[in-house]
């Protein structure tokens, strides 16, 4: 094919091309190829497919596109710039500079028309699924014969890189199983990665691949407008299957040196080849960031499309309601993101001697009647996490209303698909595997983090007291490697009552993702029973105050509150008085006033902390530290308490050195 | 087919059901049904195939057998006892124990014949990947024309659980790629996982993803021994592809109530059942742990066989060893672990200004000849990480003797690929990718400091300092969430020199893995140059004195000790003499004499630490703290720094006010 721009096709094809460039190049520092090289095709989704309101990117029933090769970026920019997102060409001149709107990888908490942060690979086909789960879901619950109020498609672009990632062959293998007919991927089969060829390192058949995981695949040249079309058409009636459109492409298209080679992926093509690459084009080299008016015309009919589109909807959303206020009621508050109180008032107050993550499952049946769009789902250990809500059944194909979802064991497509189902809207999902296995999620809760996205994610048997499964099942480092990412709250409650508290915080949150880290063993209850009131909001608290002026404290976290407990019993007997310290949380505690945080932790006041995982960042609070900082041993739990030292002497030892000092 | 056993295959293979029954039983723990359904293919494999000696499991040559299931540990605790390793009846009896020989899951440091840990799903898989790919160097480099030295399989029995791990695909898809035709897996396809079916979650056709991941495919009856047998001998021979032999096999199997269920699958069969069972396959009831006499005698045949071919490779061995004497000698030496001192000698002095992952590319080159079994490799970021040898070329189906791995966008399977080719022995492999990808790999490397396993990892990229790509792409709380595992070094060096120290102690280490943690931007020489005897092998250390008694002192790690210098430098002038101290390994500083300790870090003197992360941890060793607790931002490096406070004036302005206090 030619590539100078004889027709409005490429000529607003070729501006994707122009504007990335020079963005890149004015950056000096970004990834030109994919912009290049899959323009075309993003031009057929975008301009003739993408149902989406410029004006409003909070338009409910808009299709999700999703970028997830971020690394691409400037490709997003240039289509919201165009079709008239608010996003200025002086923005996309700011690329990759400080408090832009167009930073490195795209980020939803920045751009507007950015559905989600995307850049380390896997993650936006990932968490794809979880907006297709969404759709499903919402669309089972709301829409009525003849009143399809929910129905969008989810459509996205990957790369080589997505497709390596073992997180998009869980997420693919999922959505397979689950028959999420209306995502809709293109694959950006430029044959190029980062380091050179993917004769180098990925030559599986990626076909046969999808085929056996159970999605409909076509193959087109990607570079032509018409046949993407036309295979999107397909795609968009053919609903039993989810589907991957592999698309041939030239990386770097139009660079006459670069193109078709990696060095056309990450970095700046430099002025020289810039300037070849828009002669061969048929840009004009003057100005930079050049837009043709017949292309931002084009693209800017998206505008009243858009509208039209919304108010249609509108329309139809109009009817449904005269139809079934309670059900339009609803789905408007909850597209508000308004979950109502009810669950709240449902709340219970848990006072038997059992788990923690028994505690929760209770938590969670009182209230799911409450929250009707709320999801379960775990990654093959629903009898073990006890996040089943018990009603309303699995949610499969055949079974779309069923809302505890069978992620199998596919923890990081599980944390993606949770955060999907929660970016899309309207659903409240948490998910649940075992504490030591966020570490083969922790991409996906972190960029959870990151997107400021209220996710809730359940992990249990949280320490050693899990006991005979030995050292690859006990978490040591994980309490403190999660709490040290930033804007996650780990939550971790010393009984039913902080549960309960825990569960309410996680749900009413708005923009911090929640874990809930629970234990496999039984906790007896310590906590106020009061839990729509309750201390352990703030973080931590003083649990019980000591019997005269406090000599020492004692704080624990989890199953050790009641360790600490026993610890400032044992002290006090002694003539020692202790006060106790309960903090499920060191990210709600640092949010709470100086004033606070002086109160639970008073300068001078000699503090042992006490928690069944690393030492490591308990200096911050406690001058000795009751943990293990060591891996853990196949026993049964409480012989290795013992053995480890998570005891109630180990404590009054550690104090009594304290105050001798 | 009957379970009763009339053969003495089917009284072996009851055997190891009988044992795994009573195990699980007696802990009341564990997971009994891979065991008996998996105990004929098992047995198929052991007693017919495998090449090992369990009189010596360190053999060089032996076939390596992987469990990566491994809930199911108690397969393979039967097969070790009955075929006569360092493991009794009696260590069968503590299955799951205080200090037993018979964990819950597989560990390598607790039992002879166990190659590696696993009960992680999809670790073992994918460290198998590793293996192979060590067979096929060291066969490529020390072999000669009718001198197959090296010559062994890998070998290993996966689940469901296994196969919908993200890391598995991504290690099928390289193992394909790369032809490594001496994997051969048997896939218990039992049709059950923990929650249930798998047909609630997991309806892929694996044997078409297999195939179009470049694998041979076998179909077999896993409860026939014959066409399991048959399907491994088929599998011997091909070797131009890693071979799946999916095995049909009921779980739980001769359990009446439970069998194909997955009520066989995670717990105690109940001593009811374990009776019935018993009767079921025609197993005495008395006593438990029965192994009948003709069971023991044909599994004990494993003894001399081993013996034997051990035997018949030493005098393969001598004669090589008359032949190419060199080779011969260089071989022993490296099956011993012994790697010569000549790269000690080789290490350089880096006096340039350049960024410390520039300086580590420089040290592999300069040693790289001296450790020609070291193997380099990275995620599709060679370029970026530095990590490339440069003489030897890509390692490839058709270029088994370069040693430069292209893992494609894998980390997870390539963390799992250095821990396997580093398992395997006689090589030192290390890997590259970006800090932040830590996420996605961590399984693996916990995996590696469980194991006392000499991994190498290089992680570039490693703060804010990499600018542009924005917080996606940024580590924030990534330093200190692998310092908190243990026995992990995390070794993040100053400037060339601390670069080149972190190489000796990462391949001198002989249980603990290093992360080599190094910058992208260029850091100025700031310490020792005698690489060779520099105290930052003691983790940290006094880098600059004050210029009288110290008031206070600057703590940092990596690129931010020069800042720790500038900041000294600017309190120094203003009349307050200010230590500094380097600090690239909390592990290694650890690890020193509390005498030692205390010099660095003496108790009173006010220090204020500096590193481009978060903060958390840090309270340990300074009373203030200059860091990052928030997620990072797209724009250039330096402007980063700047606005997030990474300066000597804000360490300046901390130390101030610790003084004043």
């Amino acid at each position: 094919m030619s590539a100078i721009a004889t027709d409005i096709d490429q000529i607003c094809i070729n501006t994707i091309r122009g504007l990335s460039m020079d963005a890149v190049q004015k950056a000096n520092s970004g990834h030109p190829g994919l912009p290049m090289g899959a323009a075309a095709m993003a031009y057929a989704l975008w301009t003739k497919h993408l149902r989406h309101n410029p004006k409003n990117p909070h338009w409910f029933n808009r299709d999700r596109f999703i970028l997830s090769a971020g690394h691409g970026s400037m490709l997003l920019y240039s289509l919201l710039f165009l079709t008239g997102y608010d996003l200025s060409l002086d923005d996309i001149k700011q690329f990759r500079q400080w408090r832009s709107k167009t930073p490195g990888h795209p980020e939803n908490t920045h751009t507007p028309g950015v559905e989600m942060a995307t850049g380390p690979l896997g993650q936006g086909f990932a968490t794809s699924v979880g907006y297709a789960i969404a759709e499903k879901y919402l669309s089972s619950y709301f829409n009525r014969p003849g009143h399809d109020i929910i129905d969008h498609f989810t459509l996205g672009i990957c790369s080589d890189g997505d497709l390596m990632e073992g997180i998009t062959n869980e997420a693919a293998s999922l959505a397979g199983h689950l028959k999420l007919g209306k995502i809709i991927f293109l694959y950006d089969n430029n044959h190029i990665s980062l380091d050179g060829p993917t004769s180098d390192t990925f030559t599986e058949d990626v076909v046969a691949r999808f085929r056996a995981l159970d999605w409909h695949v076509i193959e087109v040249n990607g570079m032509d407008v018409k046949e993407v079309d036309d295979a999107i058409t397909v795609a968009k009636l053919h609903t039993e299957a989810p589907t991957l459109i592999s698309a041939e492409t030239i990386i770097g298209f139009g660079s006459p040196n670069r193109q078709n080679t990696h060095l056309a992926h990450g970095e700046a093509l430099g002025p020289d080849e810039v300037k070849l690459a828009k002669q061969t084009l048929g840009i004009p080299l003057e100005p930079d960031f050049y837009v043709p008016d017949e292309a931002l015309k084009f693209y800017r009919e998206a505008v009243p499309k858009g509208a039209e589109e919304e108010a249609d909807w509108d329309k139809k959303f109009a009817a449904y309601a005269t139809e079934f206020p309670e059900l339009a009621k609803e789905l408007r508050a909850l597209i508000k993101g308004d979950f109502g109180q009810a669950w709240i008032d449902a709340l219970p107050v848990i006072d038997d001697k059992i788990a923690t993550r028994a505690s929760s499952g209770k938590v969670l049946n009182a209230i799911a009647a409450s929250l009707p769009t709320m999801i379960a789902g775990s990654a093959d250990l629903s009898g073990s996490t006890i996040i089943t809500i018990k009603d309303d059944g699995q949610f499969q194909a055949d079974n779309p209303t069923g809302r505890t979802m069978a992620y199998g064991v596919r923890e990081h497509a599980m944390i993606a698909a949770v955060n999907g189902i929660n970016l899309h809207g309207a659903c409240k999902a948490y998910s649940g595997t075992f504490l030591v296995f966020s570490d083969y999620c922790r991409g996906s809760i972190r960029l959870a983090a990151i997107m400021e996205l209220p996710s809730i994610y359940v992990f249990t048997h949280d320490s050693i007291g899990l006991g005979e499964d030995g050292p690859t099942h006990q978490p040591i480092e994980h309490l403190m490697a999660l709490r040290a990412i930033p804007n996650l709250d780990v939550f971790r409650p010393a009984d039913g009552h902080e549960t309960a508290v825990g569960w309410k915080v996680a749900l009413q949150s708005k923009k911090t993702p929640t874990l809930m880290v629970l234990t496999r063993q039984a906790v007896p209850n310590l906590t106020p029973s009061d839990v729509k009131n309750h201390p352990a909001e703030k973080g931590a608290y003083v649990l019980r105050e000591a019997s005269s002026k406090a000599k020492c404290q004692v704080v624990g976290t989890g199953s050790e509150v009641s360790v600490a407990v026993e610890a400032a019993e044992a002290l006090e007997k002694e003539g020692i008085p202790t006060r106790v310290i309960s903090m499920p949380s060191w990210l709600l505690f640092s949010r709470q006033s100086e004033e606070y945080q002086k109160s639970v932790f008073p300068k001078g006041l000699p503090t042992v902390s006490v928690e069944a995982g690393t030492t490591l960042g308990w200096a911050k609070y406690a001058q000795a530290q009751v943990g293990i900082d060591h891996f853990g041993a196949s026993a049964p739990g409480p012989l290795l308490m013992e053995k480890f030292g998570i005891t109630a002497a180990h404590v009054v030892e550690l104090a009594k050195g304290l105050l001798a000092e």
